[in-house]
């Protein structure tokens, strides 16, 4: 595995190595810390495509001032051997400044240079709590691509309005690459794999298991009405405070938003059907049970549609 | 000349028709009216390039509500005969629907989908009074590029802050295209040739000839002046002003903004020496002599370094 650190190495790699005209790339753009979520794309980009290159760099411009870019996971020696082990062919491992040559201030007023916002499907749901989260995947993602070209790119499930914005972002844009979505790998008890699941005690990442549970009672409504009935949003939102309840109770959790819309344009939706195109979706914050000045905001969502992954 | 009206069409052709290995494109993005400008930069393309791309849409995004969007000049049929003759390969001929799936509404409030921001060279100079315009070039060269792949792109010199916004925005957002930047084509007394210039009577096209030699004034002021000697920015101002002076007694021009920046970074310098890097530049609004409805917004400018064209 080529471990590469700057932007003109990895396009001159690219122009050497891949046959456009005849050969697929893949790339897996990462922050690092990588768990069994990272290898499924990994490995679904090894399966449909000659090439496969896979970034880490925990990206400045998608963290606000008051967020944890200082503290977010870093095991790079890890994260090298897993690459290698699983066959990745180059790692782009850039320095900020590389990524933003005219540096990245967290505040966005000192910003300087391009930016790319995708309106429509970035102000709700994460966008609400983190305004300028989506700026900052758009602008990063565009800049990677442009320097891999790849013709397929993989992102995972978890991140649903992620994968929503670039898929947006790619197609409106006309970048010459494909967004695909990979399911989300979960824990034995449901735990959507997360970087930022090892911020919590093992006690803590047990009762955390109950946010999934609470997204599939909704879920499971939908999934039992009859042709042509329709459960409201309302009766869903119960299903899922039923379950989550005890733990809100216990100090355990506090929601931040909990969404039941259209997987497309992430309306809300206030009936829904068997038929309906549906992505139900939360974002909870999970207070540590050892350390009491620990607490962690957990993402997670269900789909329902014919078309996941399409 | 192959006229395509859908990027599906483009894609296809530059997929079929360049060998991105051995093959180099040039693309020239307009919004039609053409003349001898546009044809400049059309003949440095097929000079340096085995294929010659040519756009013509006329982009909503960069229009203000406010603005001539709907009387913008359309000469379409003297445009393609033209490109033909000059044997351009390819005229793209894309509709507002084509570039803008989800529409393109001129409140910026109202618009849905991914947009680009250069930040830092976007704001001042034209972009004090058309706050979103370069934030509507910068998307829609940034979907045309992503259509035609192209190894270069050529602007003309006299929208001198488009191509500063341009050059920042291909190069930190890693695009695989070099832009390039081709001297003014000016009529015989000077006038910078515009699009624009035709809302004009013969008249007021030759008083505005006074334009440039406002700025040439101030220009000779620079390239006269003794190693290690500087000028002051009012010095300048007073050069061009005095030039104007009996055009804006007049009533023939009302002057919107003059600037004396660096060339790169645009920002405003108050000495500048003959080693300075230097753009002065202009936007004059010129009251139309037979017409007492029209007035049009002419800019022009004058750059003062050895990276010219670089």
């Amino acid at each position: 595995m080529r471990v590469l650190k700057t932007v003109k190495q990895v396009v001159e790699w690219r122009i050497s190595n891949i046959n456009t005209r005849t050969q697929s790339s893949g790339f897996v753009p990462t922050m690092g810390c990588l768990h069994e979520g990272h290898v499924s794309l990994i490995r679904a980009s090894k399966n449909e495509n000659e090439f496969t290159i896979v970034s880490i760099f925990v990206n400045p411009s998608q963290f606000a001032p008051s967020e944890d870019l200082d503290k977010y996971p870093r095991t790079l020696q890890n994260d090298l051997e897993l690459l290698e082990a699983e066959g990745v062919d180059v790692c782009f491992l850039p320095s900020a400044q590389e990524i933003y040559p005219q540096g990245i201030p967290l505040d966005v007023k000192e910003q300087r240079g391009p930016f790319v916002s995708v309106l429509g499907v970035s102000e709700q749901l994460e966008g609400r709590t983190r305004p300028n989260f989506f700026r900052g995947v758009a602008t990063v993602v565009t800049k990677l691509l442009n320097v891999v070209l790849p013709t397929h790119a993989y992102f995972g499930q978890k991140d649903f309005q992620q994968f929503t914005v670039l898929k947006v972002m790619t197609e409106e844009l006309f970048m010459n690459t494909k967004i695909k979505m990979m399911p989300i790998v979960r824990g034995s008890k449901g735990l959507a794999l997360s970087s930022r699941n090892r911020y919590l005690c093992a006690e803590s990442r047990d009762i955390s298991k109950a946010i999934y549970q609470g997204l599939t009672a909704a879920a499971s409504v939908i999934q039992t009405l009859e042709p042509g009935a329709q459960t409201s949003r309302s009766e869903l939102l119960g299903k899922i405070h039923a379950v989550w309840a005890p733990h809100v109770t216990a100090g355990d959790f506090t929601v931040d938003y909990v969404s039941v819309a259209h997987f497309r344009s992430l309306e809300e939706l206030e009936y829904v059907s068997r038929t309906n195109d549906v992505v139900i979706s939360c974002a909870v914050y999970v207070q540590d049970r050892e350390d009491k000045t620990t607490k962690v905001r957990l993402i997670d969502n269900v789909v329902l549609t014919d078309e996941r992954g399409a």
